[in-house]
């Protein structure tokens, strides 16, 4: 199986924990919506390729974390697109949660789904559990309180936002979660790798804005202009669309640069390189120099 | 320190992590508003009560277990006092943490707390790492789908509920989790316990019934009147106030009889009987036999 097999293969088998023993129906289907079809499922990739790069021999541990990740990024987009946040009626070209089930099931789909993340994690530690504390703090980092995705989503009800520091709380400090799992799902020190999801994190927050300012809903399944709209921070909105995917180009080589000395660092240098140009919308595809 | 201090001890240190760093203040202030002061923090007490009742000398991981359950049933408040469930201004005699914080802010403070809970059991077995994935896993099933809270909370949306099975979800859920975790940090077979989390949970909910029907804003900080006006299930309006005490009584005898073989039986039993007596509104409380 490739990695993306195995990543739908674990969300699956946590879905169907979830669902077991008479479940309410309503809410069951709103967390499926959420979690499938899925989407590019890039912070499991990372985790699981981090823990390739790091010489894992055995990756339940890092499945496990990168599902977990999946199922909280699914679930703050379900809370994100709620009526007082985005009020967005569509997500990844379909219905959003709350469009599709109501506003009290999204809200429990987003809390269910955070659940199922710490879960997933410890039943896929089972055989590791020396590897659960870690991962389990890692995870947290990654999404609460002070730092992590919620608390990237609370800057926006505050009267002033630091830009850099809302993003990388609200895209860059997954993608960290998800680099330093895969390193420490390995037994490899965490914190080295977080430089490198950060600045992946950075990327797609700057490709998420192009395709807000340039993309189609064909390409990216939502609709675009919102940010324009909402009058939120973005940063094409603050350097233009030619700034921006000069910064896009710039962050992809510090990713590539900050990944720490491993068996597999080529390889994975190759794959950044690679993730970040499939990031830009094509009517915005540079060619290549 | 008593085990009510302890607790606090707990809670607090768990709240300084998820402030630190320049946290958004006001998700930060939403999160406190929402865990202080505090309830009767019944649920931890349980653990720690149990916990002791099975011999333990080492209390880390069961006032971590007691933490994050309180944490989870403070998250559960925050969202169902949310608009689009019990849209509820008051809480404990003040603002809910919506009408206080606004709806934006009470969806995050609700998840920071969910993430919180699961933070807070990794850095309680930190030192006794053998023991988090079972209190993981308890936590995450008293929570989550397809029998935790999320689950009881959202049968509230199916057009059939089998009350004992909406409340034991909604209630009970949470306080057999808290009994079996309290087992689990001891180094005991977490699930003999299960049945004494769920006769105190059921107990708890006949109690809430009774204060909603016949208590005062003074004695319980809430509201009264709320589930007749929202015509939600109750056992006051299946069997009248009468029956509803006589249920009570019932529930906890059932209590104090389900406790398993243990060190601390007789003492834990006592304490039981003393807890369901006090839960009665004033107005109604029986004079003993």
């Amino acid at each position: 199986m490739d990695a993306l097999a195995i990543i739908e293969a674990e969300l699956t088998g946590a879905m169907l924990r979830a669902e077991a023993n008479g479940a309410p129906p309503k809410l069951a289907g709103a967390m499926r919506h959420a979690l499938f079809p899925r989407g590019a499922r890039v912070r499991p990739r990372l985790a699981i390729a981090v823990a390739a790069a790091c010489g894992a021999t055995e990756f339940a541990p890092a499945i496990a974390a990168g599902a977990a990740l999946e199922l909280l990024h699914c679930a703050s987009l379900v809370h994100d697109d709620l009526p007082c946040f985005d009020d967005a009626s569509l997500r990844r070209g379909k219905p959003s949660v709350h469009a599709a089930f109501g506003e009290p099931i999204a809200v429990l789909a987003g809390d269910a789904l955070i659940v199922l993340a710490f879960q997933t994690l410890a039943h896929g530690c089972m055989t590791h559990q020396s590897r659960l504390a870690a991962l389990t703090l890692i995870t947290a980092q990654a999404v609460g309180m002070p730092s992590g995705i919620v608390a990237g989503q609370a800057w926006e009800s505050e009267p002033d936002i630091d830009i850099a520091r809302y993003q990388r709380a609200k895209t860059g400090a997954l993608f960290a979660g998800a680099a330093m799992a895969g390193a420490a799902a390995a037994g490899h020190p965490a914190d080295p790798w977080r430089g490198l999801g950060e600045a992946l994190g950075d990327a797609y927050q700057v490709a998420d804005d192009l395709c807000d300012a340039a993309g189609s809903l064909a390409e990216s399944g939502k609709l675009p202009g919102r940010d324009a709209a909402k009058a939120r921070p973005s940063m094409v909105r603050e350097r233009g669309i030619e700034g921006a995917l000069d910064y896009l180009d710039q962050l992809a080589d510090a990713a590539a640069a900050s990944i720490p000395a491993c068996p597999g660092r080529a390889g994975l240098q190759a794959l950044m390189i690679q993730e970040a140009k499939r990031l830009v919308p094509k009517s915005l595809a540079r060619v290549a120099a």
